[in-house]
């Protein structure tokens, strides 16, 4: 497979990087991203839609990633439903499972903050993850910035080139598809919670290092984002 | 692409046939299923699991195939949440999006009911649909008895040798694969509920003699269908 990134000059990049004007450390994050891409190229996700997306490789389409990239560690604030209510759950959740027509709307609007609530869970483990991982070198794929990888350490030790990590809230989620990852990336795949045991997997974290991750530290994240992200509204309601 | 079932043999099918003792309406109907898997084998589902499950085109196949295709008309039971209980679900609920947490049990099972409540939905339109097209020639494919196709009918005109038709819930859920659908073979697809624009689609419905499909009758079947499981619960609950 051809690298299309390395198709790019280094004085495109260079044009590239200082339209985006990240500062040194985010700047040299986005660098690991950019050097992963070029080895694994096919884990290159598309940037914008349509005819309009920037061709893989160009000046554009590095911009466009390295804002993906930072606007996916911008603080984070809850996603409200974005799909029109279908009054049909209202006639199951009724006649098939017994709620009381007073109860509906507050039991469909509790499932639709539910759904989306259980995206910002993925996005809140990776924040977490990311606070301790990347202290020990490894690179937090922000803004889905590669495909089907969320971390990455460039390990060059004459077996592997890179390692690369994908973590999942529940073992019952879709897998990304990584079988467009290179030979000579070494790839672990961790997932939180298991949807049938209940039971949470940090035991089994596959990088030695990042030995402080435990569910409890995770959950006093949680809440603390939370709490953080309620009082801010607070004082914006209240300007 | 060589077809698997031509493989069998007549008295083969006959066989497996005979063992499904199907009455003879259902017989018909299954027959014509198998013709079509035989026409388009890669749309044969797997039946069964890991090396116990028979081989596609095997007697064992057909007996199982068909076991699928009688257990989906079966009386629907709603289904009960499989899963387990994420308690990070309680910390999202509460701090992000101000749930009180006397509320949360109740929250957290209105979310958990509504998921199955979805599949469900999806099984009741299938139902609703049936009845309509079942009696116009088409055939049923119950307890997805072929991949990526609910409902076919023999129309051998020269041109078509089958139609086809995919019925969804929601136009934003994932679309089976029907690229292995093999030439000659009319697909349809259509959707019920707009996810965004929150609009019902009954006036498409690719079956023009389908005339009175509506989202007023979908609903009233599905009122009536929970309400007789209700009662059938309840005199067995009172027995």
């Amino acid at each position: 497979m051809v690298s299309v990134l390395s198709s790019l000059s280094s004085s495109a990049i260079e044009q590239a990087l200082q339209r985006l004007k990240f500062d040194g450390v985010l700047r040299s994050k986005f660098e690991v991203v950019l050097d992963f891409l070029d080895y694994s190229p096919a884990l290159m996700p598309s940037v914008g839609r349509g005819a309009m997306a920037p061709k893989p490789g160009s000046v554009g389409y590095v911009v466009n990633l390295g804002n993906k990239f930072r606007a996916g560690r911008a603080v984070l604030a809850p996603a409200q439903p974005g799909t029109a209510e279908d009054p049909l759950m209202d006639d199951i959740l009724e006649t098939f499972y017994g709620f009381a027509p007073a109860e509906l709307p507050r039991a469909v609007q509790s499932h639709r903050l539910a759904m989306v609530a259980e995206n910002l869970s993925g996005e809140l483990l990776e924040r977490y993850i990311a606070q301790e991982l990347e202290p020990l070198g490894w690179v937090w794929c922000s803004g889905s910035s590669v495909r089907a990888v969320d971390f990455i350490k460039h390990t060059p030790d004459g077996r592997t080139e890179w390692h690369a990590l994908q973590v999942k809230s529940r073992n019952n989620t879709e897998n990304s598809s990584s079988s467009a990852i290179r030979k000579g990336t070494d790839i672990s795949k961790w997932w939180r919670f298991h949807a049938k045991k209940g039971r949470t997997n940090w035991d089994s974290f596959p990088v030695e290092a990042a030995g402080t991750l435990s569910e409890e530290g995770f959950r006093a994240y949680v809440r603390a984002a939370g709490e953080k992200f309620a009082s801010k509204s607070r004082s914006e309601v209240s300007l």
